[in-house]
């Protein structure tokens, strides 16, 4: 009976790599049926990158069950308007890989981000001008800009949807009631501007209350986002955009807890005093308001 | 405006993968006031295949969505009686690796295999030679055997739990009501020897009516798992061994849906015809029984 010691540099000898790769190598044949070509890619590229985690780090079988025991929590805790996934996700970066690797740079294309788990389809529809906040707390912001294509020729009738946090930091989807507020579409003129009011956007923390929370306390992470405002933007024949815009001078520029800033992004949000005249005419005597430019060039469908 | 277009190849060109990696770069880098060097190891190293799987099959953010409902409904069909996010890591692998990796080949020690989601804490004991059935349906099998460390010294008051699949495909737990069956534990004699009634493994489909059963059908792959009986066993100074044996002969021991068996573990269940002598006297007058040795060699704990 012979003993076959880790080799001294603490890797495992030949052996057991053996019996390693082994194990990676029947779990990849069990895919050799799979029809769907794609399918088989994705999940054998899965199977590889999980097992050589496993064997790189030597994860210990407790630690695999705390790691089980952490995705059933983060399942029990998801619901029709909780999703602790897309937060681990975007904890990770997981998320922003995702958006890098199918939004690829495009000349002087705008820059996408993170989509964020607050999203909600069927906002209402604004004038051009219109208030989304509805009744939401927080600064007044006017925000304008133009929608063009790659070329630099505007985009008449682009779907522009913003929605972003209130300044308690709860977006509308985190209220106790089932009220809509602080999100909208609103389409872009003949001209491919747009313009609408909104909130001045203020720094919050993502839920941290459950098992993502729990990680960036333990692992000494801030929950907290830097300030920004979501857009969402499609028109025909030209890649949907999905990004922020963030505001310069925000102190967690650089600590963003979900990697979604990007120096192209952040905007001069210009402060106007109380009594400053509106673009409008709305009246705000007795307020402090800012406004803010955002530009946006979508690239070409396909890219 | 210049566009920046993929090579020839189909992989992104430098200024794409200068983002893509920067992108793994920022999330690598949150981790730094990390005080646990451990938790830290472990996540930046996750960060890193998960970063480099997305990369390498270009996730699109459709595949992204499917992802996170997929492990959304893993979660939620999740409860204290069903364990779907180990069924999930048992079909990818991942258990099997992580079985490889903490039970290093020592000698002549027993192979290690899947622990499974159908342990229970606090089985009933049983005497030797006692019945861990407990009225579960199956053909009765004599189940026999030594437990020895690695050095073939006896080990007197070793525990061994062990747990099964009734003929019907069905763990207790599986069962509409709280009963116990197939399932118990028992300790060696003072030379080390075991031996207890059970039932003749037969072959099951791992749950399969949920996210884990849809992704098995959608790779064209079984749910079966080949025929087997659940060991633990443990003693003060030596590894804890979780393995099952096999039955010689399954038809399934090359396509078990858990990628568990290995030859070490397969072993000749002998049927014994009507009638033939039991070893214990039990009167088995009219029924086919079987039985089974099984040595068991347990490495030196910490290795």
């Amino acid at each position: 009976m012979t003993h076959t010691p880790a080799t001294t540099d603490g890797m495992p000898d030949d052996r057991q790599q053996d019996i390693e790769a082994e194990v990676t190598r029947q779990v990849l044949r069990s895919f050799a049926d799979c029809t769907d070509p794609r399918l088989r890619q994705v999940l054998q590229s899965l199977v590889q990158h999980l097992h050589a985690f496993v064997r790189d780090v030597r994860l210990t079988e407790k630690e695999w069950d705390l790691g089980i025991d952490f995705l059933t929590r983060t399942g029990h805790i998801t619901d029709d308007r909780r999703q602790e996934f897309i937060l681990l996700s975007d904890v990770l970066g997981v998320s922003m890989q995702t958006v890098a690797v199918n939004n690829e740079a495009y000349g002087r294309a705008t820059e996408a981000t993170v989509f964020g788990p607050f999203f909600v389809e069927d906002s209402p529809e604004i004038e051009p001008g219109g208030d989304m906040s509805f009744g939401a707390r927080g600064e007044p912001c006017w925000v304008e800009g133009t929608v063009t294509d790659s070329a630099g020729d505007p985009v008449p009738g682009a779907r522009v949807e913003v929605w972003e946090a209130d300044e308690d930091g709860f977006y509308d989807t985190q209220y106790d009631d089932d009220r809509t507020a602080a999100r909208a579409h609103l389409f872009t003129d003949a001209d491919g501007r747009y313009r609408f009011w909104g909130l001045t956007p203020t720094p919050y923390a993502i839920p941290h209350d459950g098992p993502v929370g729990q990680l960036l306390a333990a692992t000494g992470r801030s929950p907290m986002r830097a300030s920004h405002l979501h857009f969402m933007v499609s028109a025909p024949a030209l890649r949907t955009l999905v990004t922020h815009i963030f505001v310069r001078g925000d102190e967690l520029l650089d600590s963003d807890a979900v990697f979604g800033v990007k120096e192209s992004l952040v905007k001069e949000f210009h402060t106007q005093g109380r009594g400053s005249p509106t673009p409008d005419g709305r009246d705000l005597t007795d307020r402090v308001w800012s406004r803010v430019r955002f530009d946006i060039v979508l690239a070409p469908d396909g890219t």
